[in-house]
């Protein structure tokens, strides 16, 4: 069996037993048990238990430290700078989100840059409590670099991801959460394991020679900016991602551009940097502040429901509102539990033995 | 000849007239004159004064109203609703980017979400004015439709352009400003008029199949988002536009999708209305809030310079900071002036004529 299926309530359980193992406070493992499953309920396998043994090798080799204390550095009205004290991002992430929805309700919006953070998982993970409040919830995170700017070669980006979540009233709520790239990396490491080609515009090799073997990475190749070739503007995804880059990086003191610290801790780091950790950003407007939020509310499921209602294209089956299949997901996954490839699975195992859990 | 040279200043000084002969006030037709030539200067020729006469049949048309009072309908700490008052759009657009800054300067970010409003250019006109200032500019706008939802076959979005500026120290500032879908509508125009195709992935015919036809529109056809197929993740492209959209139309109560009124008179407008006129959605962040503004403007400067000194891929000369280019083209126009096009300059002469202006 490529999968096997395990209880959200479990799994949460079983992150929250390796965070605690690992001598995290509680607050921290709940927080990244909540995003971290929260990851696996939306279908992107990719952030979520399968990085636990990845952020577990991090805290192993030092980079990313218990019961940090992120603290607020800087402040003015509705925005912050907060120093996330080299802990954990999943939850530093989650503190920074608490400040802006503070901040949303007292001054309209709420700001924080965060820098000395780590890999904060998922970026919808940190629009989630904003939406819950009835505020717009907004992140972007930095990342390692695999992504050439446009007309380069270089690896100089991540991939950036930018989220976005407005309240609705009776449809699923609108949360657009993308990569500032063609895919995921994700989608290449799929490939790989199938043994099958990648379709150009993904990838480019070395020479900045767009490539469809998935394995292009390992031999000094580079992701693309969404656009995926420069007829096709992928300066505008290599724009965004470096606002994203900009915002979290350059604006907090993390570091920025090739110098954010990769996720896997045998990968080279760059020997000098240019400011801590990994950045994050994320915001919170107030409906309110624009408008009355039940009117909002109307006008978004009215929204919604004219993209749905619309023609689909040819051999499509049905226009789709960002976020809409996640949604589905999740409602599914909290039901019949959550699929764990096998491979992840034998990580799992591997931490359920190490930290005396016996919960798999 | 296919272009005719104009000096900036002269330039200004007519579209200052156009406007001033149809009835509007010192301060409209100055924040006119500099959001168009600004266009022009920067090399984005389709939003310049090619413009000029679309402008003048809607307000022939009644659409839009000379001597408008923009008034701010709602308001609380770093958040407003601007009402246009059905006054033009670039100056509607510039009087939101000073409420943003001045709310970013007490509250340090600033946000205005504007409906009753119409066409207002070039984006990066709004966000200049924070740029000057030291702040972090942003501004979106939605327009027309002319663009189907990733997967379907519907017009439901503009080209609705993000803009963000960031100031630097040394060097020119980092300036985004692009349309959410793969190209700009003058893309098409531009290759009809030279009778060549356009590639797959610009544009698709009325059942949502690509086309290489850039008279696709006019048969019913539509735009696609940046990305350009589902397989290259134009879902993404549909987010940022529909975030666009939401922000400008939803939130402000402005019409947005299908209902946005369009920029010539001549085009069909659905009758029925969910707002009023086109939305706007201008802001600006206080670096201040986040980081000491020097050390900003600094690592900004090193962030581009990392950049700018990348390795180029095959074929291309070197790698570009978005806005860059139009940056070396604003100097070489300012001094060589601006280059109209012939057909553009048949236009110029007919408002040069009804206005009395002798200008040209």
């Amino acid at each position: 069996m490529e999968y096997r299926l395990i209880d959200l309530e479990n799994l949460r359980k079983f992150i929250y037993g390796v965070f605690a193992g690992l001598g995290f406070n509680d607050e921290e493992c709940g927080n990244a048990a909540r995003v971290l499953t929260l990851s696996d309920l939306r279908g992107v396998e990719s952030h979520g238990c399968a990085r636990l043994h990845g952020y577990v090798r991090l805290v192993d080799a030092g980079k990313i430290k218990p019961n940090a204390k992120p603290f607020i550095e800087r402040e003015f009205g509705s925005t912050a700078t907060l120093d996330g004290d080299a802990g954990l991002g999943l939850h530093v992430g989650t503190k920074a989100a608490e400040i802006a929805i503070d901040k949303a309700k007292k001054h309209g919006s709420g700001w924080v840059s965060v820098k000395n953070s780590s890999h904060f998982g998922v970026a919808v993970g940190h629009v989630l409590p904003a939406l819950e409040e009835g505020l717009i919830g907004f992140s972007l995170t930095n990342a390692s670099p695999l992504v050439a700017p446009a007309g380069g070669k270089d690896r100089l980006l991540g991939t950036n991801p930018i989220c976005i979540a407005f309240p609705s009233k009776e449809r699923p709520p609108f949360i657009c959460d993308m990569a500032t790239t063609v895919v995921a990396n994700g989608k290449l490491e799929v490939a790989k394991r199938k043994g099958v080609d990648i379709p150009l515009g993904y990838a480019q090799d070395k020479h900045g020679q767009t490539s469809s073997d998935p394995s292009i990475l390992s031999q000094g190749g580079s992701m693309l900016p969404l656009g995926g070739s420069l007829n096709h503007s992928s300066y505008k995804g290599y724009g965004l991602g470096a606002m994203v880059d900009i915002l979290t990086g350059v604006l907090s003191g993390a570091n920025y551009g090739p110098w954010v610290p990769p996720f896997v801790p045998f990968l080279n780091q760059i020997n000098d940097s240019v400011g801590q950790g990994i950045g994050h950003f994320v915001g919170a407007w107030s409906v309110e502040g624009f408008m009355d939020t039940n009117e909002f509310r109307e006008r978004m499921d009215h929204w919604m429901e004219t993209f749905s209602k619309s023609s689909p294209a040819q051999g499509v089956d049905k226009v789709r509102i960002p976020g809409e299949k996640e949604h589905e997901l999740t409602l599914e996954r909290r039901e019949a539990g959550i699929p764990v490839h096998r491979e992840t699975w034998k990580t799992l195992e591997s931490l359920d033995h190490r930290f005396n859990l016996n919960m798999l």
